[in-house]
């Protein structure tokens, strides 16, 4: 079948018309199905709740001469920092162990820059009159909402299949004013781009002209390949090292998409002069995190080799829903001319851009027949998508029948806002006549 | 004996050689023991240690339709918040409940408050010129560590057996540079006093100036008697509705000192309109706390019936340490008109008022025979004790045979810096001569 934009209106009326039906026919299966966040399955939750009984006893709290159950080890257990540092291809110096979001570590470090400064700060942000920070989009709302909460600029930045576009990045950074941007290197949320080599490269070697400018590296998908094995990614700390600006970067990492989703542990890695600083600071909102949960969390998942096998089942719950996914939006929109996504190999969604205008329309008409998805815009800075295109899929939640539906209900609604925009009549005119 | 004042200069030299004497051999033990913090003994660990098993089976995550396992429920599980309005006498939708540490929430408030404005506040408090904070006094160095970080100016309010001096804080409050005080109504760090049921209710009567005036309630011992029965307490929030001003508290506790300090659950609690507010605000900084562990505490804990049950276990390993430490102050310091002290019925702490100008050189004669205690002047608002009088010990951690020779060492140091004073002559002096 011809994309859209070379049919006659005739034909794309007789296809409005066959959508119409299939929406009203979907519509009477009184669906209730929800795809707009990124939320483990209960099948990957009975996966890993072993991990409910892997501590039962109170003396293996005690390690290292130390309790666990008590207060104190602010940065965390040395075994959680050996165990981040060993997936994170980093040092356990160079880690801290947070609580149970990385989410809640991020906003701690942008907070504290804002009320007291990074380490190479002149002066805590709240003192500067104006921050502008970029934000490669489409990206992940909660990251924009953090800077947004904060009263910063936020300036959108393009993203390539090979990571933000560094042209642009190289230039904005030129600018005083810009402080930082955020960063998902491995799996993007929502695209699953991972960065390559050369953008990782550029990051490092990036020359801002603010002394404190902060890359957020949130490697949220570090170790969650769904198809095909583990990837190995570079390490950014060093290479930022290497590059002579060992402060500049942040990298956060959980255990939210590995073990509970509520209840696993995070960590930000940075050079040994940062967590020493961000230590103090953070010596002051509390006196340790949860070190049982840490101590739980090690003897579950062991070590990077060991996790990656956990990953692997994972991967089996995961894999078939993306591919279902993926197959209904080849069998139904490919040739179209009405869409584009990319493959991904990882991470937790699917991002498809539609066509210019009809992102908000599409998710109103999903909504509309008993599916959710990502609120239209989320992906970009200030919940405003410029083309109002780009659609964020999260399949691992609802079983695979009711993905198969909502995907159904999906493409429908696609096609229907698309040929919306051709024939320049709306469903509810169509319908009324 | 006489007091030291009414003894001759002769007597008081007798007395200082026996001292140092009895300090030589103290030496000779080469202790190494901790009293510097209010930190559980490895007994009171093990005591609830049956919380690492009382939540093994994955079904049971899954209450009210949800699963505990998975992200959602910012504001803590049904349940959890039905524990603390038990707890706290308050009502569930009042209460948000939090990760592992109370005292994080305390930062978050005031951090909000900061970068934010609370619920009253005209604007952030970072455009505020200046801030003014009241700190009653002695009281507990990591809450005046928060309003340091911030840059507020601290203002010391005299405690007295009946809670802080309201007399003042009425008078205080009147500036509307003074947006907030440090609370803590029951057995107060570091005294052990209770508030009256007066001094309760002038809190909830205030009429202060700032409009987005701040009562941080930390009600760290709620239910922490060691000594006698559960004492009812009341409930600061509804007195602010009942007096008018409903958003002016925010109550904090957690389990910490009843289960795990650093694997427990807190809660904040404050008018519905304060916690809608803050939910929106920390839903920037995290999806949820951890609810698995927020189930393990109301598996284990069940209501507060149950919990004042497990408090008199903790009660019968705490007692007879605080009996030790009073028993020997009382033989050992009595009717010297050296120092005195409130004999305390809960919470964690003796707090000792020295002859003025000891109390440093108390701690630091203490810590060269091995014993730490809580820095001087911590109990004061920038570190700094104006008379130099005030120490706090923490018997909770040591044994109770190690807590006794810590005890002696406490009591000759005591009377040797009181000597000292009264002679004109260090304990180097004499033993170098």
């Amino acid at each position: 079948m011809a994309t859209y934009s070379c049919r006659s209106r005739e034909e794309l009326r007789m296809e409005f018309k066959r959508m119409i039906a299939r929406y009203e026919d979907l519509k009477h299966e009184n669906l209730n199905l929800d795809m707009s966040r990124g939320k483990p399955s209960k099948l990957q939750l009975d996966l890993v709740s072993d991990m409910l009984t892997i501590l039962t006893d109170p003396e293996e709290c005690i390690i290292d001469g130390k309790d666990a159950r008590n207060y104190g080890d602010l940065a965390g257990l040395q075994c959680a920092r050996e165990y981040w540092a060993d997936i994170l291809d980093c040092k356990p110096e160079q880690t801290f162990i947070g609580g149970n979001a990385s989410l809640h570590m991020m906003y701690n470090i942008i907070a504290r820059a804002f009320t007291h400064g990074l380490k190479e700060s002149p002066q805590p942000w709240c003192r500067e009159g104006r921050i502008k920070f970029l934000c490669p989009s489409p990206g992940y709302d909660r990251h924009f909402r953090i800077t947004e909460t904060f009263g910063f600029e936020m300036i959108t930045v393009p993203m390539t299949p090979y990571g933000p576009d560094m042209d642009i990045v190289e230039e904005l950074v030129a600018d005083p004013l810009v402080k930082g941007i955020w960063c998902i290197p491995k799996y993007s949320n929502p695209q699953g781009y991972t960065y390559s080599d050369e953008t990782v490269q550029r990051f490092a070697n990036l020359k801002p002209a603010a002394p404190d400018f902060l890359i957020m590296w949130d490697n949220a998908y570090c170790i969650h390949e769904f198809d095909g094995v583990y990837e190995p990614f570079p390490d950014i700390i060093s290479l930022c090292e290497q590059a002579g600006r060992p402060n500049m970067v942040y990298e956060f990492a959980s255990t939210s998409k590995i073990t509970f989703p509520g209840s696993g542990i995070s960590v930000m890695a940075s050079s040994v002069e940062n967590i020493e600083y961000m230590t103090k600071l953070f010596g002051v909102q509390t006196i340790s995190y949860d070190k049982i949960n840490q101590l739980r969390h090690v003897k579950y998942l062991k070590n990077k080799e060991h996790t990656i096998e956990v990953m692997k089942k994972h991967a089996e719950i995961m894999a078939p829903k993306f591919e279902m996914v993926l197959k209904i939006l080849r069998k139904q929109v490919t040739n179209k001319g009405i869409a584009h996504w990319h493959h991904p190999k990882g991470g937790y969604f699917v991002c498809v851009a539609a066509m210019p205008g009809t992102a908000r329309r599409t998710l109103e008409l999903c909504k509309r027949a008993g599916v959710t998805l990502t609120e239209a815009g989320a992906t970009y800075p200030y919940g405003v998508d410029p083309h109002d295109s780009m659609i964020r899929i999260a399949p691992s939640y609802p079983a695979i029948e009711d993905l198969e539906k909502a995907m159904h209900v999906f493409c429908t609604c696609l096609k229907i806002a698309a040929l919306e925009k051709y024939l320049g009549m709306t469903l509810e005119q169509v319908t009324e006549l």
